[in-house]
């Protein structure tokens, strides 16, 4: 079996290469561009060059808090896991998911709520530029819609891209209704790993 | 917008009701079949019906390692994080990501090699069942196929399910050549998530 070696960063270079080549002459303004491809490279799937929705100037936004150190709130550790947390921090930022903390934990028990909620619920605490990025559970987004509807919580974006069968295309849906810039994957593809890498896509961007 | 609302154990249940629906009659032996729709649920992307493949009983050794407390080892912190770390220990095992290790990365930089390749190379040196579980690098996967060639490691399985555009496809027929029990997604597709999934299956797994 033949193989290339490369480094890494050649790998990534060459795999945009490719990408790019494959897009055969679609193209994006930057940095969406840069979101489109770097969500393909994570899923090797060519479906979010059309599933991919922005609402006006959202990734420009992104970048934009970002760099002015937001505080980065994930529905899962997975998520949290796949973001350059150091490059966040160099920014004055942080990388933020409640799901597993013992206080959320207790709380859903006793109301008889899920974590997803209970974690939204305490990301309205944070302070500062926010960017929430759902990868795995409606439930996050749906309760995050509902937090902001009561004017509890009001981020700078959301990225909502779930991923699955079930309240996944509704909740999406909801979010792109809110007057909230958004990135959101339509339909029942996303993921932790599509979270993650468009939160990367941003943090790493460079005008 | 209208959502159901369903605690996490009945969407997960609805989910694979309509995987189920959707792969049309398409059936697989158990646990193949657990591995194949948690894919799909994870992804949102029906091609894992056709890219995965099983050398000759791979899933049940996979199982059945998993029982006997088996290490898995993840080539990314991503990957570990989604796996269910409680459920492994209960069965005495664990799971074990090496690759931002301050030895690994100091040792990468003096041999100008990947963390990737040094990560598995420690992996080595774990005493016990083994699986090793491969979600993003393909150079951990090429790491791996050397020291298996040459001695030093011989996992019980090997997931192998990077994904990509650059040595991906090449690193998995790699993979596939040995005498060694895989799971490999073909093709490009593949992910953090997908190795996750894929561990999860079988530790949740019920004969």
């Amino acid at each position: 079996m033949v193989y290339e070696i490369m480094k890494p960063e050649e790998i990534e270079k060459r795999s945009m290469e490719i990408i790019t080549s494959e897009l055969n002459g679609r193209t994006w303004p930057e940095p969406k561009f840069s979101i489109v491809k770097r969500c393909i490279h994570t899923s090797a799937d060519f479906d979010y060059a059309d599933n991919l929705v922005f609402s006006d100037g959202a990734e420009k936004i992104g970048v934009s808090v970002i760099r002015k150190g937001a505080t980065i709130v994930t529905d899962t550790k997975m998520a949290s896991a796949g973001i350059n947390k150091a490059k966040v921090e160099s920014y004055g930022g942080s990388v933020k998911c409640f799901i597993s903390d013992e206080d959320v934990i207790a709380e859903a028990k006793s109301r008889n709520c899920t974590r997803a909620t209970v974690s939204m619920e305490k990301a309205a605490n944070i302070k500062g530029p926010l960017v929430i990025a759902c990868g795995n559970a409606p439930t996050a987004l749906i309760a995050l819609y509902d937090l902001i509807k009561a004017g509890k919580i009001r981020p700078d974006l959301i990225i909502g891209v779930p991923v699955g069968f079930v309240n996944v295309v509704e909740s999406k849906e909801m979010i792109m209704e809110l007057d909230i810039p958004y990135i959101v994957a339509k339909g029942r593809k996303g993921g932790s790993n599509i979270a993650a890498t468009i939160c990367n896509a941003m943090i790493y961007y460079k005008d």
